[in-house]
């Protein structure tokens, strides 16, 4: 079985306990065993349609998953992670950053933030002398420079929304991406690597054992 | 005497207590008598240049304002506001928005975020289905559509870092493109629309009073 998450920006599957990430724009996805299956989530039809076309027997998980949630428009991976929870904080930190609140297997809502490098690449698009390196270490006092002064508003841009809706919440689970990076931060939260993909596991494995009744 | 203050994305000229805000890449600027003095700061180097093309008398106050600070890089329009305030946080929102305390007429360092327009414009370059309408009103509870959830980030984003460094701190003055919307929500705090020109009046005229002893 070979799993795959299209987000915004890679492809990343799920392949005999190994992860393999790759840039949205690759031209050359991997080669597995014709008889494995492919099962698959996508917010992004450019790529989804690359898939089918390199897998053509790839099953969208999509049409498998059954989540109720008052909340119009909610992407399918955040579906899919969410109904693996049954209470807790779920933030899941990829080029996009979404935080979302489930209490008794109910979805509470949540909201998106710009994810880390995409603030970072943000600041060398309003003028070329914000372009400076990349740096998450937590500064102490006000900055005195350019690079500190961007990488401070970075943090607390991101930080401090992450911190306020984790501070009453048992339960953190952050994955994606730079996950374990902004686990660091949040003191009483949990990195998951593969939150995702254990959920399109369960819900492949739930929908089998009905099929097979 | 005509005020310009060039940033990354407009000029803001001053004329007879008159502000007019010009796209940074317009190639009409106003025709003023010709004996009126130009005098300006700039963070963009190419609009400079564009300037001293039309006014050639222009005057740089870069060159006039003796401000000392520790911070390395610090941009002249932020060195032309601190240096009219003793005490206080100052926070410029425009296309970036720049927070900077001073201390008994010390300048204590500062840190940069994303503009609230800037920050909303990044959601639409993660993805498409991410492009949606800018509304600064303040949330109750978490959102339940992609709207709500985009400007709630953003809100949060700019907010929580701004009231954060404003807690403490008596005089915290607003200015800018967004600083009217800015101030209010940071309760405590005071809009001024022309700070910059009345900061940059000040330096002209003690200037001017020194060359004329």
């Amino acid at each position: 079985m070979i799993l795959c998450d299209i987000g915004n920006s890679t492809f990343d599957f799920f392949y005999d306990n190994h992860t393999i990430k790759l840039d949205i724009n690759t031209n050359y996805l991997p080669d597995f065993e014709d008889d494995k299956d492919v099962y698959f989530i996508s917010v992004n039809e450019m790529a989804t349609h690359k898939l089918k076309q390199k897998y053509t027997n790839a099953i969208n998980l999509a049409q498998k998953i059954k989540f109720e949630t008052s909340y119009t428009g909610l992407g399918i991976d955040r579906a899919v992670v969410c109904s693996y929870i049954k209470d807790g904080l779920i933030i899941d930190a990829g080029s996009a950053i979404t935080v979302d609140l489930m209490e008794n297997g109910k979805h509470m809502g949540g909201y998106i933030l710009p994810g880390l490098k995409t603030m970072h690449k943000t600041y060398k698009e309003i003028s070329p002398k914000l372009d400076v390196p990349f740096d998450m270490s937590e500064l102490i006092g006000l900055p005195l420079n350019t690079k500190d002064a961007i990488n401070y508003g970075i943090f607390h841009a991101i930080f401090l929304p992450l911190k306020q809706s984790a501070i009453s919440i048992k339960n953190v689970i952050v994955t994606g991406g730079d996950g374990e990076l902004i686990s660091k931060h949040i003191s009483h939260s949990k990195y998951d690597k593969n939150l995702i993909f254990k959920a399109m596991e369960r819900i492949i494995n739930a929908h089998n054992s009905l099929a097979q009744r």
